[in-house]
């Protein structure tokens, strides 16, 4: 019997990639569409790549639309995703695409988002130790932000054998659809074609406490991290640059070996051959992580690069992933490892 | 029992594109892989994005290698497909993605390739009147070029119609991959980024016979061509804006009509609803097309917009559902209408 | 004495251009800037590569503001350019950069912009026949579109010298600030990388008429366009494809004599030599535009191609060329010839 | 009297861009112009958008065509310029565009490049302490690499100033021009579009020892560089993400106090207000960088950013400014700090 999931928020790039992966889950039948200020339009006209979805009509986001579901998919606003939770009671599967429910410190939530905390699901990256065990079974996913889905398949395995200090420094770049649909004029095509910049510099971004999350936990203690994004000239993708000093007598082949042990049964996780670098146009479309690994011994750096597709891997395909574990399917189904390129 | 197929070519872009879909299609078991110049690297370094088969290892493109399969998709310079096909005989499904076999005018084929006409297979394009029929069974496919597939697409139910003149004039954007991977300093991202260029103008581009042939087989005489290609800044899809004038007292409704017909029950040709305008992201790695008709009263033109994927329906993509409709196989197995986008 | 001049707009893109030429002028000192949404906001805030501006501020665009200047250019939306030029007064430069008073034909005007037609100015494009004198001297000119300008220096030496039939068809690509920094959806980075989609399709596009009226002056008969635009995916550039049929007995050379004869002394317009194609990049920046004819045996077309940067030469390129031969200044003052490429 | 120059290896990106900038330059009239694979073509045709020398010929590189000039500039594969510049002899103002005399330390040299160190000329990065004196009368100069110049503006201040600790972490973007203009299959446009990758990881980029030395010499002691070079898909610029730890007590009114007196003179050097971040395309064709400065208190790090267009100050413009001092002229002559935008 299939499973009938529902998006809210379907006229997004988020609520837009869960719907081209779940067209091509075999265990999922797509049921409500919703999208606030574009009820009452067609698919067709908002997402012009969903073909088979095209004469689907958005309703308006409500419980009464939501509700009936098997899985409810949430690609709203922050702020948003506890109340409609709350109203789909504790038997559907919520899968939450937002922010609101991945830091586990209220006090960071508040001063990052300046609003009450809303709580804290289990976290949607398998690939963490523990992570997979987190889901199985559970009924509320709170799926990670693009970076930190980047940067913690990066850097979390060095933390976790205690190869490195407690300081990370992370350089990261994403393409423009991490920043959403909503038309601002610093996104339009004119002002990021042959254009790099950066933004919320020096600690700023919300997704910094996220980071801090999952390096301390992995690492057993307190880790700081320089995190500065950079919007870069593509539709899809992040290549996240993470580094952090080598503890004393860490070797390169031990930092080598760390990820092989940690990834080398992932279907998602990607550790290159020595020599060949991630490159986020390999994985554009797909679930996977290209990771490499480099020991800098003249800075004394452990320097870990990961390229994901940030609405893939880096959200959407993260959720489905994180869905088929809570649901008891095989974690792969219907998902890809292949890329579109060139 | 699977079907076994071998890609010869396999490290250029319509090799890779067309392992990229045999990877996602349930009756194909990918066999040999060749490359000439990257004879023994492993398919990894070579095309990244293609994760499953990265511990492949290209062979070389002999007649030893290359038998024993059920399907051979030939990705070679054009002049190389027949003495292959010769070899392999009469009963391995050969699907040509080069120019070798898609004309049947052999003065044409000589006065645009400058070498003795190789012969004449059947056409893989299914959606053109009689297509389907000419593959079934077939142990031969010429995979259509890339521009006549979106081209023919766009024109040929207008000429099939009878709905306008003789005389097309056509203007089509490409992506870089088009172009294919061999290194030539015109096409360094340095140089295609930000910029439109024309090429081939005046006649001179070789796939002008085909359309030429294509349309005049709809239209039962002589139909002239004014092709312009344009290479465009992306790395894939094709946007054709064709044209010609319409016949006396054509209507709008009647070109209309004609479109609906011609591609009402077509599981790949999405003629759009009026008002949408087809784009190249929206059937970015998908095997769609889309199609969208206007009459221009003023200039007494019938105006038809296609775009497609240049390396899946204008390669690879019509290469499998070509091979799927030979081999008997439902045509839209393993082919996605979804594409990939933003 | 320096010329002083307004520039009403200056936040946009158009009026952004015209203040980056004009700080390269050698003869005028930049005056009152005004922007209506961002009245107060610094110009480097707005226009960051304008850093010799950077700590100006934006006023109000009132006639008070605009007084006092020797030149006035106007990059306003449709509609609002004469009353202000009214206002100025008749001994004041008014240079519109918008598409006011482009017509003669007022019931082109109000089928094609729905609202009463303001009159007619000079036309701002010089190398037109009898263009230069229609400006010296002037108070007032009306900059042509962008696509005009390339469509024109492309076919009007074919129609003025009687060669085609009065039947043009053209499709042009545009970069992406042709259309405008109003944030957009469709405009959205996400949306235009990797896409090419037309739009206007059909002889819906306002620049149409513009086309007919240049091209029908030149052949002393109406000539009739059918226009295709299309987005392409970068920030500038115009590449457009002209074509009409050639009357009977055209020959290439006579096609290749006409331009070389029109342009041979024109400082902007380069008729390239044959076997290079225009291409956008060469003229990124720069006030010229590339040229290129084609005679299509085969077909029986004459095909033009045109490259220009829609910004300069097709916006505020063409609006300072033409603003020094109405102040009569060398026509080139402040302007290059020279792109920015790669 | 002008200043007559030539440009070895002006089929290049680096002598194109010298071009484009001395054509502007009202000092220097552009006399022989070298190619070797090139020599004997029209610059028209390798430099499209140089149009006014499009009917200059490329001439071999030999001394007989490069003498009697009074500057000549190098755009050669490293390891050649020291023998140019020999024969040249002392009384020509030989200005090195390549990395053969940038590093002090002939072990680093031979470490990063593998070839015997041909010495070490003045420095051409007028903006580091004591940078201008070192070039005044020089007859020879050391163009900067690009990612040390857009490296060595952003963090020296902070090392000058005692700001920051010895080890510093860098992450830098650059457009593919970057890389040069030879064909190389990763550098196709249809591989780099879409597409961010790293290269050079570890410590490997050769421009990782001209970064320490400038830093070390800034701080007074040896100072450690981890330095990440991406590639990212765009023609032109680099934007650095440099990085430090605080020392113990540094504010952040102490960090931006640093970096506004060591650039409020400067004529190149934009030190943004507070609150807007640097862009490549805000620099894009112009000789100014950008700069913005953050101090992460959680993190305790300073970060600096700088966007300079890698062809410009980072190679031809930064050339063309030293020569203007070498000569004793007015430094900025025929330099711009107007980017080309959007």
């Amino acid at each position: 019997m299939a499973v009938r999931a529902a998006v809210a928020g379907a006229s997004g790039y988020a609520g837009g990639e869960v719907l081209r992966l779940l067209l091509a889950h075999p265990e999922v039948e797509i049921g409500a569409l919703t999208g606030n200020s574009n009820a009452g339009q067609h698919l067709g006209a908002l997402q012009p790549h969903l073909f088979p979805l095209a004469d689907r009509v958005l309703q308006e986001t409500t419980t009464e639309v939501l509700a009936g579901h098997d899985v409810v998919f949430l690609a709203l606003p922050h702020g948003q995703s506890a109340a409609v939770a709350e109203q789909l009671g504790p038997d559907v599967l919520v899968v939450d695409m937002g922010a609101d429910f991945r830091l586990k410190d209220a006090a960071d939530w508040e001063t990052f988002y300046g609003s009450p905390h809303a709580g804290t699901w289990p976290y949607g990256l398998p690939e963490l130790p523990g992570g997979r065990a987190a889901l199985e079974g559970s009924k509320r996913i709170a799926v990670p932000g693009c970076y930190p889905t980047a940067v913690s398949l990066a850097l979390v395995p060095a933390y976790a054998a205690g190869l490195v200090e407690s300081e990370a420094v992370i350089v990261a770049s994403s393409g423009t659809s991490g920043a959403g649909k909503a038309a601002k004029p610093h996104l339009l095509g004119s002002e990021v074609m042959g254009n790099m910049s950066p933004y919320g510099v020096g600690g700023g971004h919300r997704h910094t406490p996220e980071m801090i999350q999952n390096f301390s936990a992995a690492a057993g203690e307190r880790v700081s991290v320089s995190f500065t994004p950079t919007l870069a000239p593509m539709p899809r993708g992040i290549l996240a640059t993470c580094s952090a000093k080598a503890k004393p007598g860490v070797t390169a082949d031990q930092v080598r070996a760390a990820y092989e042990k940690a990834y080398g049964d992932e279907p998602f996780v990607n550790v290159l051959p020595e020599g060949q670098w991630p490159q986020t146009a390999a994985v554009y479309g797909s679930n996977a992580a290209q990771i490499q690994v480099a020991y800098d011994a003249a800075a004394g750096r452990v320097i870990v690069i990961s390229a994901i597709d940030n609405l893939t891997k880096g959200t959407a395909g993260g959720a489905v992933q994180s869905m088929n574990i809570a649901l008891g399917l095989d974690e792969t189904t219907g998902l890809s490892t292949i890329g579109v390129a060139p």
